[in-house]
């Protein structure tokens, strides 16, 4: 046993070899040989048509649909827009429902529906009423195929349905429903392998269930999952009726999701794709990001501009900007990504605001002082004295120095704490909102303090 | 059904009431009506006797055990530390041996070694067992209670075996060994539900089964059980025996854990504990981070004296110090960001370094690009001549501007990409590696590029 890494360097390798050389039985072999989500991994190693031959045998294998529910956004759509109606159609139909909403919803509007025709019956129910759903709710991630019976139904009976289920992939836990369809209890099949055959359901079943709603954001599900250890969660829409389930290995998927766009967003990228080698794409998803910070730049411009009197006087001032910026900076990110984090795991929350607050401001001051002490000895020992218009200053440019980096230190812990927690109250992300704001936001205070602190003290 | 956030707020004002009223009675029936996960999130909010009146609660109830393992770090800490050596025996005693291995090793060796001996019996051994692997490897992590047969046996024997067991939590899987202990197969409760009674296993079972390694890091179990959609996977120790298996709940919990990590060690916090309160905790985790960023700004201070000259000629060129670094560090995190966590979730490789390094590359040109124009002309419009030692200039100033950003804004997507590429390489963790170093040489990079196209130009 290998670890994952390696062995796909190694997969990949061969798969290049044995497609360079057309060998379609020994590949075939590797296919049968190769789980779904590893040969999935092979395409972003692939040319066009290697890519298209790769389809072509995955198709006749009939593990075209397990592989494209694995596959990246980019090489997905490259099979979807090369690929022919009729064989798309077929592939599609071997997915779970929830699967193709997944990969319909990723689409324009257009191609969505000209696919939507393409799949009839009863799987193409299933897929419009889950497209119904907002985007990121649990109605969107749930799979319609999950497994309710009945309260009277006895363990002897449910047991003998399960064995007959066949589109029912991961069965955990059986959901117990009245005659409305409205959720009564659940009961994992553990409890229901160790009960009495005849015992009825409903007094084998925990009445306490933790379900969520169809509009409940995936976050949330996955919170619930996380929180009580469960292997599904049942959905239930605005009537209460069980509507599906989320499963954990969805779960994972979503927790992995939502973190990426946490880092993605406080690293101020927008909603770039990982996967896309496309730098127009790249370039226009990071464009606007920048922005804020390019806008703070130029405030910082004129807020310079204002004290080009004094730097002229005393070129030194102009050295120290990228060190107490920088702190700042750094401390700041420190703060809100601790912030961040801890409110989306849990860790920090909105009662203990004050807490968080001095906690943050009194390391922003402890790392402030031990920074600001080592920045003005090393201003002195740098600048022994300093002459401002005839004047020699001996200790007040350390000093000036030293008060700039502990004040702005302070300030970029605090902010950094502050705004997170200020978005989390008025519910918007704070991920979204924290990133190249509060940093843009702390540059320029910080440069204001440093030059007023100098005026005040040298001039 | 209200969402977690809303409800821990309600259950946690209930609660900090009853405490200070004193209300056992009601205090109990709360505790009997909520989940242990939940019950650990009063703790925080509570003061050290209420948190204590709450310990002697929930050991009279029966559910400190579970309660222990789902509390913060802090808390924990505080039971330990005020419980007598008896009272928390009995508490660990009624808790999974992974859970308190989990426990254990986060404490001092010496109180580790005494709480080790108040623990007696089987579970004393499976303890030591656990505690001799390393941290964040599967060894560490893997429960040692799960459910092996031989390969003889038959589905119904299976089955029979199952009514009985107490000890093993959660069965999905029935792992199948031979005599001596190795793992030949595997099959899943539902397939054993749904098959004939006098089937032997040996031949329902896959046998090609996703194992890991005692040794096998955490984030590597973790990408196993993501990618295959497994509910557990089983842990080997190095003569293939079948040692324990990790479960999908504790892949959730080590998945986030990774995640905070990452977010952390990108921020340059260290390993602070988000959970702690302690202000000097806190400073110590984060001070020596800080040091990257701050010798890189002390490298700032020399390189910007150097141009002490064309400063003191040329005071804006100061004003535009902070909008080449903002830029520079903006872009160089995103780039960092994106690489980071496409090597940790796979959508990027080191197979693909040129592919990347190009999109990269080219992403921070055309970004360069338009920024640079737009720096450019408010260069112009802001200081439409400059002067220099009696010289006119009319656009070479906005000239140095827009080539400098851009110029910097190309280095800064470069360093940003190559530096986590290389440490992935050499396999030290490019997330540790990342946040402040690169920020830092971003800065020198991109003032010691603007002095140099300054002073080339304009002197």
């Amino acid at each position: 046993m290998i670890n994952t890494r390696d062995r796909d360097e190694i997969l990949i390798s061969t798969v290049i070899k044995l497609i360079k050389r057309k060998a379609i039985p020994n590949l075939k072999n590797m296919i049968a040989k190769t789980h779904s989500a590893d040969i999935a991994r092979w395409f972003p190693h692939l040319r066009p048509e290697e890519q298209t031959l790769l389809f072509d045998l995955l198709i006749k294998e009939e593990r075209m649909g397990e592989a494209l529910s694995e596959m990246n956004s980019e090489d997905r759509n490259f099979f979807i827009e090369t690929t022919e109606p009729a064989a798309l159609a077929d592939v599609l139909h071997s997915m779970p429902a929830d699967d193709v909403s997944d990969i319909l919803a990723d689409l324009p509007d257009e191609q969505q529906e000209e696919l939507l025709k393409l799949i009839k019956g009863k799987a193409s129910e299933d897929l419009e009423q889950l497209l119904q759903y907002e985007e990121k709710t649990a109605g969107y991630i749930m799979t319609p195929n999950f497994f309710a019976v009945p309260e009277e139904t006895t363990a002897a009976a449910a047991t003998e349905q399960i064995r007959e289920l066949v589109d029912v992939e991961m069965v955990f836990y059986v959901y117990v429903i009245d005659e409305e369809n409205r959720l009564k209890g659940v009961i994992s099949l553990r409890q229901l392998v160790a009960t009495r055959p005849n015992t009825p359901l409903k007094d084998l079943m925990t009445t306490r269930v933790y379900a969520v709603y169809t509009h409940t954001l995936q976050e949330e599900v996955a919170r619930v999952v996380a929180r009580y250890n469960l292997l599904a969660v049942p959905v239930l829409d605005d009537a209460d009726h069980l509507a599906g389930i989320v499963t954990i290995d969805d779960v994972v998927d979503v927790i992995r999701e939502e973190n990426t766009e946490d880092m993605l967003k406080m690293a101020g990228t927008g909603d770039v794709d990982i996967a896309s080698r496309s730098v127009v794409r790249n370039t226009r998803a990071r464009l606007p990001w920048l922005l804020a910070s390019f806008a703070g730049g130029l405030v910082a411009v004129y807020v310079i501009g204002i004290f080009e009197g004094q730097l002229t006087q005393l070129a030194p001032l102009a050295a120290f900007i990228p060190i107490i910026m920088g702190m700042g900076g750094n401390i700041g990110t420190q703060s809100s990504t601790i912030i961040v984090r801890g409110l989306a795991i849990g860790e920090v929350d909105l009662t203990e605001v004050w807490k968080v607050l001095w906690r943050e401001f009194a390391t922003g001051a402890a790392l402030g002082g031990i920074y600001g002490i080592l920045l003005g000895a090393f201003g002195k020992l740098r600048f022994w004295t300093v002459e401002v218009g005839g004047q020699q200053f001996v200790w007040k440019f350390p000093l000036v120095v030293a008060l700039s980096i502990c004040i702005n230190m302070i300030l970029a812990a605090t902010v950094g704490t502050i705004v997170p927690m200020f978005f989390q109250r008025i519910r918007v992300d704070p991920a979204i909102a924290t990133g190249p704001f509060v940093t843009t936001a702390i540059d320029i205070l910080g440069i204001l303090s440093y030059f007023m602190i100098a005026k005040s003290l040298l001039f």
